[in-house]
């Protein structure tokens, strides 16, 4: 197989031929005609799929105030309604992702002392299911908080046995109110697991800086530089910029990465200013029509253009560090291996009709090809049988 | 004609009947299955019909800074390298619109001393061209500033003479340096010529509530409630929300709306504080592909949802509110006549597959059937020829 006159996205353009599934070498480009954008997989650094409702008929959001403890309550009573098995769901999230170009994927799981390991099973069956097609990394995510769930430190260590791939945590200081113990807790299972981290932040402010850089100090303390995350960390966009260089040369230094999705309403982390200081900036989509969230729909081009609107990028390299965020970056953060348009990675392509990186992220063209290892498995945003 | 089997966004099901172009009535639904929403036409109270760049190949944004003046010089760099006239790139746009179900817009058309009326003229010609499709009410808008740029206020004068509809403005501290001159000038030509304003302001802070304190004394002061606008407004969301409020008062009483496209670097006004003050908040693209932003593609069903994701709306009646922004509210600035789905208004229609009012918001799902005034004008996202 040879992908003909493609246009990669730092521009230059070359046929692409394939041998066993992987990429074989890259040929001068056989014709002259108007290419087309292959860009490589779209990676998913954070998203829901035990959440997400999709495929079912609208659920109105019915949490009744704005702190994440309304929407944690609005959410217990969406999924009591629930018929549905969360596995169900997560599939037609995953093909509707796939059919968009993502082939991988970390996805948070909630576990606490109702739910128990319920919506772990129910994702492990998504993941088997769809094994041969595209990596889900699974975060074992303590939704109600650690301290406030009584039994549930016990629960994400159960989890990580059962398959889950790393440990979560979510505001020790604006959920549990206490900054100390929900950490011990995460990290001493990272630690007996050997697994790697990734904290939901929402805490604002001077509070979110100090929880990072607890976060950041432990994970150098327990030679975990490299597989820590925190996702969101909306501190880092809401304190003045010497506060927020400060805190990224500390999560640097320890090797913490920073996931954001370009929040709507909440502060965005200053992200250039995290990458030039040696941060790991991601991106991830967050709730996809959920209880928490009606909007999203795992695209992570249309993800990439959400970032670069709301950290006001505008030119061509910007919008080219959205898309990273989207595709190498959060590729190795997930830790995929042979990720990207090289020779001996996997024959994974993006195939759309746009001139230009730039132009790809600030239009999100229907995607023409989806490409898994030489073979076509989607075809116009609908996935082929 | 009868369009049969139709949701409307209240969540009542009619079959629609329509006799020349306009609706002629309501009828019980004729059959039982599945109904599509249907929508009424979609309005834009903020686009630059002649800044567009789309059509042409992808030109990446030249601005060396952050500023608002930076912007404007990158502007005069690109449009002096154009070779293709504002017409057929503004015609470009409309008919990219118009296949998204808009049938309504106020363009601002930038006028200085460089320019002249150059970009009114053309602009003209595609308010021409597309007539009996589309209303386009054209705002004369001082890019370059007014005293600035000297000669702009005899020019927006000669504007209005030649076929504008309002009267322009844009920051008078910001850009101008002067609180009262640019005002005097503005509201002098309103005044003498009989038509409405709409400033673009994009001052933050307690300056730019001085500027909206002094647009509202002015506005009250000439006689001119419900003729005046405000775009943009940022201030409103960067001050304490007592100030605001006070604002949204004088606002409310000196009858100036607010215009919000879900900015996304910028704050976004509070816009059901504002609404709940009294205040007319309507909704527009801005920026589509030009000098100024990578973004945007005139899709006001998308429009809605950015303005609802910035403004953190979650619920069915917010994601309703952001809707309204986009269409009913932005007509009723916009002097649109005999506007919506009612008995003897135009039978224009935007027919879309969502279950209800609040999923078309989330999901901005393709548009089935553009129907002006009874005929089919674009199927599947296509003008029909």
């Amino acid at each position: 197989m040879i992908l003909r006159n493609a246009t990669l996205p730092d521009g230059t353009r070359h046929d692409i031929e394939v041998k066993d599934g992987r990429i074989a070498s890259f040929l001068p480009p056989s014709h002259a005609e108007p290419a087309t954008l292959v860009l490589p997989s779209l990676v998913d650094g954070h998203i829901h799929l035990d959440k997400t409702l999709l495929g079912l008929p609208w659920v109105p959001n019915q949490a009744t105030g704005n702190r994440v403890a309304d929407r944690i309550e609005a959410e217990r009573r969406v999924r009591s309604a629930r018929t549905v098995p969360e596995s169900r769901t997560g599939a037609n999230l995953v093909r509707q992702v796939m059919a968009s170009g993502t082939l991988h994927m970390r996805s948070h799981v909630d576990i606490d002392n109702r739910l128990g390991l319920r919506n772990l099973h129910e994702i492990l069956k998504v993941r088997e299911q769809f094994r041969d097609l595209v990596t889900i990394q699974i975060v074992a995510f303590p939704q109600s908080g650690i301290l406030r769930s009584p039994g549930t430190a016990e629960l994400l260590d159960a989890a990580i046995a059962e398959g889950a791939d790393l440990v979560g945590g979510l505001d020790p200081v604006g959920i549990d109110g206490d900054l100390d113990g929900p950490l011990d807790a995460i990290f001493a299972i990272a630690e007996r697991r050997g697994v790697g981290i990734d904290i939901h932040l929402h805490d604002g402010g001077e509070g979110g800086i100090a929880e990072l850089t607890a976060i950041a100090g432990r994970t150098a303390a327990a030679g975990l530089q490299g597989e820590v995350a925190v996702s969101h960390a909306f501190a880092l966009g809401s304190v003045p910029t010497d506060t927020a260089a400060r805190t990224a040369d500390l999560l640097a230094k320890a090797g913490v990465a920073i996931m954001s999705h370009g929040p709507g309403g909440a502060a965005i982390p200053p992200l250039k200013l995290l990458h030039e200081h040696g941060v790991s900036v991601f991106g991830g989509s967050d709730n996809i029509r959920d209880a928490w969230s009606p909007f999203g729909n795992g695209d992570m081009l249309e993800r990439a253009m959400m970032i670069g609107y709301r950290a006001n990028f505008r030119h061509d390299e910007e919008l080219a560090f959205a898309f990273d965020m989207v595709t190498a970056a959060a590729a190795r953060v997930l830790g995929v291996a042979a990720y990207g348009l090289a020779v001996g990675a996997p024959a994974d392509f993006v195939v759309v009709e746009a001139a230009s990186l730039a132009e790809a992220v600030a239009t999100r063209p229907r995607r023409k090809l989806v490409i898994k290892a030489g073979r076509i498995i989607a075809r116009d945003g609908v996935l082929v049988a």
